[in-house]
């Protein structure tokens, strides 16, 4: 029996051996604990991009990061319990809309979210753009929550997967974000964790997609499913397209107004559709038998919306921060936009301020991109594709620098892409 | 023109990208002022752990790593100057030989050492168990004693490679040891920075070298040699033998003793046989004539063994410390002792006190391992094999671990292994 030291894990990631369960806990309770640095820490994880997990190390990885923290317990909710998680896009507040329509629906969404990462946003910091609104609920608010208004949007309590907080945020700043074992451990032991009976998961597919190719997508979403279902928890996955942003607008604040729009009957039609497209599965999995699109149309999801917003603190009615400066990116040619690149206009916002570059940078809430057009859409030259938004206007070169390439205007409409390409489950 | 970041170096290296000189120069410019955070370099290094760096990569990651500080001006110095630098190897003390030898011979050697990584010795570890030995010179001080003496090891000066200084350190505890293009550049940068004008690499090959296989120690021998003749260092490689250890003593204390020993006239044959081929390198590239083997024979380097050590405020006379505890292991059979890893040797040595696991654990002057035979040595079953020293009883069982199955004695000798395998030069 030889002493566990953190370099010989690292090693053996490294050389292609299999990690012991021993090995794993010894790392997941000492970097949680503090015992071990980052920087050993980001070079298992470089190794584990490149190395992968067997079905045993993951199983393993995944039960020590939900060990390394409280289990939420909602069962003095009286609701079915459902959440939805999505693996990140761009332009993507489906979260926002489902969270008081599926409780309007007569579930509870214990909906427990994070902040932005990479080219992507956080439904936290979109939030955070409401004056007043606040992230940080404890488990008794949260609980209550549940049961009284039947949605809650808020940041994962401290106590909750804090294996997870900790290795998120280091994933972020060391560009081993890109990595399936690590990318569905992290959101299960917070999903887990959170105690929700079941879970309805968006995995992206498209250039915007962390993983953009459907193949690598489809394997996230078995091994999710696989872990959901291993620890009880209900759990579908639809996968859909992030080949360009989801409805008109990426941002923080951007991202508000565009989601109260839905909420009020209007918006964007892709983003409608996927959000009944969640919703109905969130329905289903729950046992509710309202429909979402009758409760979306009837006002009830609205309602909901600023009964939640107002329990945290928010003022649904207060006017959202305005960039102070924008410029607007036109066509430089007539004919079909047929590609607007998800990620570059991810990239693009991000430059802008509405994302960060390390763990402990602020985000603007007004900084984003609106889309004038979608590609499918006739265009003449000249006229306005997007408009960039940032209170800095010396930020504005590099988000025009990350947009190059971006754009195709030709004389074909692009070729149709299905919003939801497939449904996996158990 | 985007705006340089860490994550987008550590993701292009990630993703099989070339990277920038400018990327390059950045990264270590900013992790040597303290702007980019070690888990952001770790996860870099775990990157070019597995992608490498191309010839251009490697050459630009090298010039900025020595343009990170000062370059030592030793043009003052009369005597041409040479050094020697080994990859590491166990019970590998050469240097200590090696620097009054050639320096008695009429060259100047700037001696500038590091301390252990993982399962090998570090020279200044072993000199700081003389009693009063400071292996901290400023640079006037070396400069001084290189024309005053003749030789010098020490510390490099804060000043000098910095960017090495940190890399290595934080190589050691996050397994990103092993890789060529990083071994290459962090013994060159701290070579060229030091100012020699000449310089003989020991390349090891073996079970105990870093890169056992000898189609690594070439390619790295190569690529080392391509780096200093490109910077306008005249470098000559020996690819040499580390499948056991080198003379009959690893550790520190126990090192030195048997260095003094060679200087002495006595000493191992090989630990001689090594020591002679390397001086006669350096004497050759120094364009002096004096022979090395008479040289010590004559017992001037002995003479300028002590002047180096006085002038560094160590008493050659003072008796070493002497470990408090020691463990025999002896032959379980009769025959020919056919193998003694060296690796596991230097990590028995390590357990035992005598390596660090953590860059800022001390380590124990009298711990280490003697050897009691060689491979080839005829021995009976019952005989001493090897003597474990330490201070601290607790670490004989981990030392013992350690050298589970590295002995194997049987009927035959060993096939003959030669000391030196070959010569690289430009």
């Amino acid at each position: 029996m030889t002493a566990l030291n953190a370099l010989d894990v690292i090693r053996t990631k490294r050389d292609g051996g299999e990690l012991s369960d021993e090995q794993i806990r010894f790392l997941i309770e000492g970097y949680t604990a503090g015992t071990i640095p980052d920087e050993q820490v980001s070079a298992l994880l470089m190794a584990i991009v490149f190395r992968g997990m067997t079905p045993r190390e993951l199983a393993t990885w995944t039960a020590a990061m939900i060990e390394s923290g409280e289990r939420l317990d909602l069962s003095s909710v009286s609701r079915p319990t459902v959440d939805k998680h999505s693996t990140g896009g761009v332009g993507d507040k489906t979260s926002l809309v489902l969270c008081p329509l599926v409780a309007a629906c007569g579930a509870a969404v214990p909906q427990l979210s994070g902040r932005g990462l990479g080219h992507t946003g956080g439904t936290l910091d979109k939030l955070e753009a409401i004056p007043g609104w606040r992230a940080k609920l404890d488990n008794d608010e949260i609980v209550r929550l549940l049961e009284t208004v039947g949605g809650v949007i808020c940041a994962a309590s401290e106590g909750l997967a804090p294996a997870d907080r900790k290795l998120y945020a280091l994933r972020d700043v060391t560009g081993t974000v890109e990595s399936i074992p690590l990318i569905a451990s992290s959101i299960m032991s917070k999903k887990i964790a959170e105690g929700t009976a079941a879970l309805v998961l968006d995995v992206k597919t498209g250039s915007g997609a962390f993983l953009p190719p459907i193949e690598q997508g489809r394997e996230l979403a078995r091994t999710m499913v696989g872990i959901g279902e291993g620890n009880g928890v209900r759990t579908v996955a639809l996968i859909t397209d992030m080949e360009w942003p989801l409805g008109m607008a990426a941002g923080n604040g951007v991202e508000v107004a565009e989601s109260v729009e839905v909420l009020a009957g209007g918006g964007p039609s892709d983003l409608i559709e996927l959000t009944l497209a969640l919703a109905r599965e969130m329905c289903e999995l729950a046992g509710v038998s309202l429909d979402p699109h009758d409760v979306l149309a009837s006002g009830r999801a609205m309602d909901k919306w600023r009964e939640m917003i107002r329990a945290q603190g928010g003022d649904p009615d207060a006017p959202l921060p305005q960039a102070k400066e924008s410029e607007v990116l036109r066509a430089d040619a007539t004919g079909y936009l047929r590609r607007l690149d998800a990620r570059a206009v991810g990239n693009a916002a991000w430059r802008l301020g509405a994302g960060r570059a390390r763990k402990e940078d602020p985000v603007s809430p007004s900084a984003g991109v609106l889309l004038r057009a979608k590609p499918g859409d006739r265009i003449t030259a000249g006229a306005p594709l997007l408009e960039l938004l940032t209170d800095d206007p010396d930020r504005i070169p590099a988000a025009l620098a990350a947009l190059e390439g971006a754009i195709e205007i030709g004389p074909e409409p692009p070729p149709f892409r299905p919003l939801v390409h497939e449904r996996i489950s158990a």
